[in-house]
């Protein structure tokens, strides 16, 4: 027996059998609902309200009784029985939106990196780009002499000879659809046109022909992939410039919030289809957001460059990610040759070329490796570690002459996932806090807006004002000596109310509970320990270091002190930081607009050692002693001590 | 309104509009009948009996009144008013055809020609090939070691490695479909695969990946595509075997006999859609005939070379030729990059490979490089003329330093058509005739079956006795001082009869009029001008040669002393000729045999000089002289008249 189902406000109906699960329906129906659990019913982020006819669904603490009486159910514990309208509430939805124009400002005049300034909120500040001008997809506008007796070459000898006077380019191919489309073209266009010439692996391609000239208009897309969120930067492939940046949580997060319950899904029948799909929908509307807010032609749209992390590279090019999580651990390809994006169906140019930035091993993708590129640490001739705050949470370690790497499972807390009152750093976000003594609470908002929920740098900072006020014990519990109003009991659950739901614009309190303290703590004991182990490995220690890269997308302004103070950054000279923002992001583009980008980021790839700390014996240690704030041995974090005491 | 079209025996039905031509409804259903003139209601090829239904139809004087009665009309001639069953008899059908062994026997181990021997029918007799043995595509049985923790690299990066510890390919590329298969292959077959190589442009491509060991299947196709034949030639190419030989008329005639007929059709709506279609449809079926024949799988070929002139490569890959016949007859591609068979419509491995010999322009294209390759003329010091008695008579000149080339307009009346009883060099077919001085005649048939008509090397002969025995006169009429009942009148012509009806196969007289003399004349008047023409133009004289090659479809068994004595070839110390047969076949096979071959022909290509000799004030002079028997200038031929005198 089939029912119908109606999502709005899309007004998207689907036909499914009676007993499917709502989540599932409404992927079926291309509605993506917020889903930080993958459907177990435990984040209670995918409400969505009855308006018409029944479900069959669980009672979950997740819903007030109140709002179980308007026709509020979890959609993950509901299954349908007969046919329904379902509304969904603007918070339930995964929408693309914009980044705060801050964390892509990352361009400045000056030295690498400035040194000293802002450190607190420190936009990443990069001298011109290093790398030359070579973007993957370019155009040429030609005007060829028109053939004569005398001069009868064919049409297609005659285009190339004609691009070989303005560009050296010793081997070049085409397609057979440009080749059937010159001899009209040329003619009609009074052999005036536009090429799109490609960099396709050691050769370049004539990707595209136009009449007339339009080659002022050529643009390309970096992405990162990332598990938890999926962010596109549009950049003009002439000037390279950045003309808009957009994210959007990755729709993959329906079926499971982490690589591995991804790849466990993509096992049964039709599902890695349904993952590629979902984050190639991602991918589509941020493209479609973006051209239409800069009135671009999806057809000027020929070049992209994609970096994420190994699984998530697979699921993007529907390859099979299954033997990734069986040992011995392999992907099925860490280096992708160049190919069209329309032939993973994303939606630019027909013709318009992806690349994915290679990775090193299955743990460590391509999104370390072009945050790698973009820290320039592969340049140096000292010692940087670079460590990559996402829901992996990878850390890379090396110089221009060596260069090793981990994975540190640290989970997406710091993203926004896991966590009850966590989202990205964008507009409403808090993304510091200050508490003072008779604990009033001072916020700051992303573009000063009514709060929201809090980001990955407000956690950081609420932990640091709970520890040093003393409201939060070492190991991570609420001191039970307190009383405040700002304790509150949920679901037998202490929570501490950081904003009151009158203030904020949810209408619901923005709070902290020790599950989400838990949870944060074991992030950022992950990383730490992971840093840790990887130097001891080397045979280095913290101190070596010349510079510390502190990558991520939510970390272009995080208070470093405060980082330091839980213990998720090491306690060292404070101008060895530098804040280098969404280096996967950046390295993205970076490789989209430099073939020797592209060549430099395939030599640190292949050049990098994995290194599994899961095999290392003293691995476990290290990540137990990392799990206090800020740590079991204080020895390491010297000024910790010293705030505490002022 | 509708009629259907049922042709028999293929039982193929067609909706038409009523009054449709019934040879473009034959078309429609994918039935190709003989047609050298191009629906012109000229060559009477295209007969066909009505069995059921009525059509409107011309009278003809191409079919007798006794055949009108039982139903035959010109397919051409007819149209179609209501529903109709036709029946296609096998005479009109073309059809894929074998060629005689000997035509493509010539390999032989010795000097790269033969020199003394068997002039009179001589198999090109060729040294094993000089080119390294590097096929178009090649498989590679490769047994991966298993990945372990230690060896954990990808899957992709596993089977390159492993690539290059047999093979040195510097930069190798693969799509995408290989990729996604690549996991699960690997781990069912337990590690042991088989991957094909093909050479696309300037790098390697991983073309297709198999479970295990199947490197000793792999197979590949040459192809001529003649503008009146299309030849196909299976190949091994593990061992560069030849496996077998089929031909058929290019059923583009369909549409029109010569290039200019077809590129005029080309411009009419679909036309260019059908002239494709027809010629993938020649190629298809001997492919399909010489798989089944040696019990090949379509997956294992894997690689293909065609070679054909500009307007024939155009058309196999739909590229519109329409630029060709326009001032200044420019085509839109010599060279074409290698591309999948399967974006042409050939059925071969979906991913196998298709490459095309490029030509040097529009009028001499790659049929002619290929021949040039195969003869060797472009390593030689000295200097050679290649003369290609096809369709258009191409002509080129040069060593190893210089080339030179011309097209001369023969016409394809040495290749069977546009001559009453024409045929091509198969079974059955006439191919050399005496005549003593009572008019007995005497007749040799290919595998001595009882004959069918004539083939070009038979018409050479028929002619040269015809003219030294008084019966034609040198200017190609037939003497009116004989009469004998040899001469018969049809249709108001003067035919002389070579076989009567009695005692030829398809039960009609096989005989010669002076229309066809007409034609062979202008066809041997061209190509001896051409050639004439070509060396003026450079300086030498047909003296100053050391070899002349004479390639041809036809040309593998033709009398050497006969074609001089027509004046078809210049009077020369016939030590000097050497028959290449199907030269543009064996380049193309050469050149899917070894990239060393394929570089070579680029060579050609690129090297080689086209030389317009309709521009040549002399040449309308020149061409006049030749319309002889031998010629106006009885000087050049000094052996004709020591053997009249004879």
């Amino acid at each position: 027996m089939f029912c119908k189902v109606k999502f709005l406000p899309d007004n998207k109906i689907v036909k499914v059998h009676k007993g499917e699960n709502l989540l599932t329906c409404a992927v079926k129906a291309g509605v993506y609902l917020n889903s930080s659990c993958g459907g177990e019913g435990i984040c209670g982020r995918c409400r969505v309200r009855v308006k018409k006819g029944k479900l069959n669904s669980e009672t979950t603490g997740m819903i007030t009784a109140r709002d179980q009486k308007k026709g509020y159910v979890l959609a993950c514990l509901a299954t349908v029985e007969k046919d329904v309208t379902i509304e969904i509430p603007a918070e339930s939805r995964i929408d693309v939106f914009k980044v705060p124009d801050r964390a892509v400002k990352e361009t400045r005049p000056g030295g690498i990196y400035s040194k000293a300034e802002n450190i607190r909120c420190a936009e990443p500040v990069r001298k011109d780009n290093i790398y030359k001008h070579s973007p993957l997809a370019s155009k040429l506008h030609l005007e060829l002499p028109e053939p004569t007796l005398q001069d009868a070459v064919s049409d297609l000898e005659r285009l190339i000879r004609e691009i070989r006077k303005k560009a050296d380019i010793p081997v070049m191919q085409t397609g057979l659809s440009n080749i059937k489309r010159l001899g009209r073209l040329l003619r009609e266009s009074g052999w005036k046109l536009t090429v799109t010439l490609g960099k396709r692996n050691e050769t370049t391609e004539i990707v595209s022909i136009e009449p007339n000239d339009t080659s002022k208009k050529i643009f390309g897309f970096a992405f990162d992939i990332g598990t938890t969120t999926v962010s596109g930067q549009l950049v003009d492939l002439n000037s390279d410039k950045v003309l808009g940046t957009k994210a959007s949580f990755n729709k993959q997060a329906v079926f499971g919030s982490d690589v591995i319950t991804r790849i466990i899904c993509a096992e049964e029948e039709d599902c890695l289809e349904k993952l590629h799909k979902a984050v190639i929908d991602n991918i589509n509307e941020i493209i479609e957001e973006l051209v239409q807010e800069h009135k671009i032609n999806l057809n000027d749209v020929l070049g992209m460059v994609c970096a994420g992390n190994t699984t998530m590279t697979h699921l993007l090019l529907k390859i099979d990610p299954k033997f990734i999580r069986r040992e011995p651990y392999v992907s099925t390809a860490n280096f992708v040759p160049v190919i069209r994006a329309a032939e993973a169906g994303i939606k630019i140019n027909p013709r318009g070329l992806l690349y994915c930035v290679p990775g090193v091993a299955t743990y460590v993708g391509g999104d370390i490796t072009a945050g790698v590129l973009s820290s320039r640490m592969s340049e140096d001739e000292k010692v940087s570690l670079l460590i990559d705050i996402g829901t992996n949470g990878e850390i890379a370690l090396g110089n221009k002459e060596w260069l090793v790497a981990c994975a540190a499972s640290a989970g997406p807390a710091f993203e926004g996932s896991g966590v009850t009152c966590g989202m990205r750093a964008i507009r409403g976000a808090i993304e510091d806090i200050m508490i003072s003594e008779d604990f009033d609470i001072k916020i700051v908002t992303i573009e000063n807006a009514k709060p929201i929920g809090i980001c990955g740098s407000g956690y950081i900072a609420l932990l640091a004002e709970l520890f040093q006020k003393g409201i939060m014990t070492k190991d991570g519990k609420f001191n039970a000596g307190i009383s405040d109003k700002r304790f509150k009991k949920r679901h037998g659950e202490t929570e501490f109310i950081v904003v009151p739901k009158e203030r904020s614009a949810s209408g619901k309190d923005i709070s902290i509970t020790e599950g989400d303290i838990e949870n944060l703590k074991r992030s950022k004991g992950a990383i730490y320990s992971a840093a840790s182990m990887l130097l001891a490995k080397i045979g280095l220690s913290f101190e070596s270091l010349d510079n510390i890269y502190i990558a991520g997308g939510f970390g272009t302004c995080m208070d470093m002190e405060k980082a330091i103070i839980i213990g998720l950054l090491p306690d060292l000279p404070r101008e060895k930081f530098r804040f280098i923002g969404n280096s996967s992001l950046i390295g993205a583009r970076e490789t989209l607009l430099s073939y020797e980008a592209m060549k430099k980021v395939e030599e640190i790839a292949r050049k990098m050692t994995y290194i599994d700390l899961s095999t290392e014996p003293k691995y476990m240690d290290e990540y137990v002693s990392s799990l206090f704030f800020p740590h079991t041995d204080l020895g390491r974090f010297p000024s910790s001590s010293i705030k505490r005491a002022s």
